[in-house]
């Protein structure tokens, strides 16, 4: 019942779906009920029992390790599906311990998070992929597409390990390349080396102070993400740590043609490198 | 009479001063006359004649090769001031030719361009770098400052070479680190090395399909300024190249850090390096 979960309910109810949460605490239920977020809400895995569709929405961590209460209250014929934002090991996991599993993901906001998040039309033109296996049901797989639908989302399958390298892309890479760029201009990183005075000192020294008061939204923009959740941000590196160091490499390899470009001196080629850039950036808005 | 001269003939009108304007086409000088940009605007040197002040809003590269023309037609006693957005280099080349040359640097929106795009208050409450030199007049640094407060911007003096590191770490390097992201999610850059199957080709595969499907706002804020101008982008780095280039080295550094510890599967000292990046990004904003 946090920001997808409590999302979740409150949009399946308004579909006309009855909705039931089983949660972790006493206090979380409670505000769950005052909310609204289902039409029951416990702390009793029992809550579960004929449910046809379970959702799935937990964090990764606990997504990865299912608790064996989880599994016991799970009913036999219902289709269940996740919410975790890295597919592969989730898959892997779930697929031989639950028959109706489709892996999902509904790529909605995380700024927000906790009971007191869930939102109405929160998925609402968004994308929500879903990763089944050529050996799961079929059935599941059309189950978990009506939710998307009725959620308003924009369904779409493909390969838990496509989905992984793509997210680790265009969501976890930005993550890193954009703290990385406050450790940069805030100058006071792990990454000086000894004797670098001027990586070491000037974060607090003249051109420290300066940036701070001179930076504006092109930095802003670009460090956001940077300075976002420490805990997201972890657990996405540590969930697909594999996609994410294939993504970094990739991304070093780019940014080392740029740099040699500009170490060089070739202005027709580092301009041509930035209009590719401006040209190609729409197709991912 | 472009966006920066053009905003600053309307907020100096505004504010009561006579001013004219020297532009080369006499349609620019029309467009600038019908937009009320100064009192006098022609595309005769002459104009200048008499004036107390002028401020060279003139792009990057004829800031740093002067026309003959513009040096014999600023009156002797007039204090110079530019616009540019490096200047180190423009100190360098004006310091000897003008007594009164001041460099200067009014920190304000570039995304428009061009006669049209000068609006009032455009200077309204951000920066304006001064970087006098030891040699540089107090009279004419006093004048800069004056105009800078009378455009509402905050005004404050620093060294030319602080100047150009600090925007080298939070305008410049951002562009570089966003359009190497971009190329990277793109699969399309010339990064890729032979034999490389993943970098070379994904891009148009399934991987590069998705992460087009799946950008959400988290890479379009990182990748905005990456796609921006490629022309501004390349002058940037040909104007500051040295700063960029060791405020590229700085960023590699911290890059490889954070790589390091995902490599290493050190989860409490990425997340210790991404709280670190979360609280200090609030001084740059």
């Amino acid at each position: 019942m946090g920001l997808i979960g409590g999302s979740l309910g409150l949009d399946l109810q308004a579909a006309g779906a009855e909705v039931r949460a089983w949660v972790h605490r006493p206090q979380t239920a409670e505000r769950a009920r005052a909310r609204g977020l289902a039409q029951r809400v416990s702390t009793e895995p029992e809550v579960l029992r004929d449910c046809g569709l379970v959702v799935l929405a937990l964090p990764l961590d606990q997504l990865l390790t299912p608790a064996p209460e989880l599994l016991g209250a799970l009913p036999a014929e219902a289709v269940v599906t996740d919410v975790g934002s890295v597919k592969a090991p989730v898959v892997a996991v779930w697929t031989p311990l639950v028959k109706g599993f489709v892996g999902g993901h509904p790529m909605a906001g995380t700024a927000r998070a906790g009971v007191e998040a869930g939102e109405a039309g929160l998925f609402q033109g968004r994308p929500w992929v879903m990763t089944p296996t050529p050996a799961t049901d079929p059935a599941a797989v059309e189950a978990v597409w009506q939710l998307a639908e009725a959620m308003g989302s924009r369904p779409l399958r493909c390969d838990a390990a496509a989905h992984d390298r793509a997210v680790a892309l265009i969501s976890h890479l930005p993550v890193v390349v954009s703290a990385a760029l406050i450790a940069a201009a805030a100058g006071e990183g792990g990454g000086a080396v000894a004797g670098d005075a001027e990586a070491a000192g000037e974060g607090a020294g003249e051109t420290g102070e300066l940036a701070r008061a001179l930076a504006s939204s092109g930095f802003a923009d670009t460090s956001r993400v940077g300075g976002g959740n420490p805990e997201l941000g972890t657990l996405m590196c540590q969930g697909n740590r594999e996609a994410v160091l294939a993504a970094l490499h990739r991304y070093q390899r780019e940014l080392a043609t740029l740099t040699a470009a500009i170490t060089a001196g070739d202005w027709p080629d580092l301009r041509r490198r930035l209009e590719r850039c401006q040209a190609v950036r729409p197709e991912f808005l």
